[in-house]
C-alpha cells in the first residue's frame, strides 16, 4: 500500500470511530481550496468542535512543519475548537497529542514516539465518553 | 464552463467571503468519504457553526432530493449548527434559504426563485455583521 493510501485509510477509520460516538464528522477537501489550511478531520457535536490533523507514520519521531502546525492550530482557535494531532502508529493504533507537547526545532515541531505515548490522550476521553484513567493508591 | 466548474467557482467565492468575515472555513471532501452526507461548506467562529449546501442553478425552481436535504440538515443538527441552502443565481448572486422555506413534494424539496428571493437571508446577517433591514415608517 502506498503512503497515501495508508494515511487515507487511517483517516477513514478515525472518521468511523467519531461517527459511532455520535459526532457529525467531516473530512476536509484537499489542499489549495481553503484560504487558511485546515485540519484533516473535524468532529462536531452540540456545538463542540474538535479538529484533528492526521499522520500515519512509522518511525521514532514525528515532524510537522511550523507552517502546517501553526496555521491549523490557528484555524481551530478561530473556530473556537480543540486541536489534536492524531498519530497513527502502524500496528499500534492512534495517539492523540496536543500541540503544546511538541518541541519546536528550527524547521519543525517534533515529537518522539516515547513522548507521544506519554502525553497521548485516549480518543474516548477526548470525546467525553470516558474519564482519563488515574492510578489509585489504597 | 461546465456545470461542475460553475458550482466549484461559486463555492470558492462563498469561502472567500466567509474567510474575509473572520470565520474558519472548510470545504468538505467529495461524497462517499463521510459516513453521513455533510453540507458542502462549514464556517466556524468562536464555537458558532454554520453549514451551507451550495447550489449554482439557473432556473425558476430549485429541487433538492429528500435524502440530501434530510441527511445534511440532520448533520447540522447533530453538530449543533445552523443550516442554509445557498442558491447561487448566475449574474444575480447568492440567496440563503432555510430548509423550512422549501415545499416538500413527492420526490424533492422544492423552492421557486420568487419564494427564494422573498425568504432569503443576507450573508452579512447570517454572519452577524449586519442586522436584517426592516422598512421603517415615519
Amino acid at each position: 500500500m502506498t503512503r497515501y493510501n495508508k494515511g487515507a485509510n487511517a483517516e477513514r477509520e478515525l472518521i468511523k470511530e467519531l461517527h459511532k460516538a455520535g459526532f457529525a464528522v467531516t473530512r476536509v477537501a484537499g489542499s489549495g481550496v481553503n484560504p487558511l489550511p485546515c485540519p484533516d478531520v473535524i468532529a462536531l457535536k452540540d456545538g463542540r468542535i474538535i479538529a484533528f490533523e492526521c499522520k500515519a507514520w512509522k518511525g521514532k519521531y514525528l515532524a510537522i512543519s511550523h507552517e502546517s502546525m501553526d496555521e491549523e492550530s490557528e484555524w481551530a482557535e478561530i473556530a473556537g475548537g480543540e486541536f489534536y494531532v492524531g498519530w497513527k502508529v502502524p500496528r499500534e493504533g492512534w495517539l492523540f497529542i496536543k500541540k503544546s507537547h511538541f518541541h519546536k526545532t528550527e524547521k519543525n515541531y517534533m515529537l518522539s514516539l516515547h513522548d507521544a505515548k506519554k502525553h497521548s490522550t485516549r480518543l474516548n476521553v477526548i470525546l467525553g465518553i470516558q474519564s482519563q484513567l488515574t492510578i489509585k493508591h489504597a
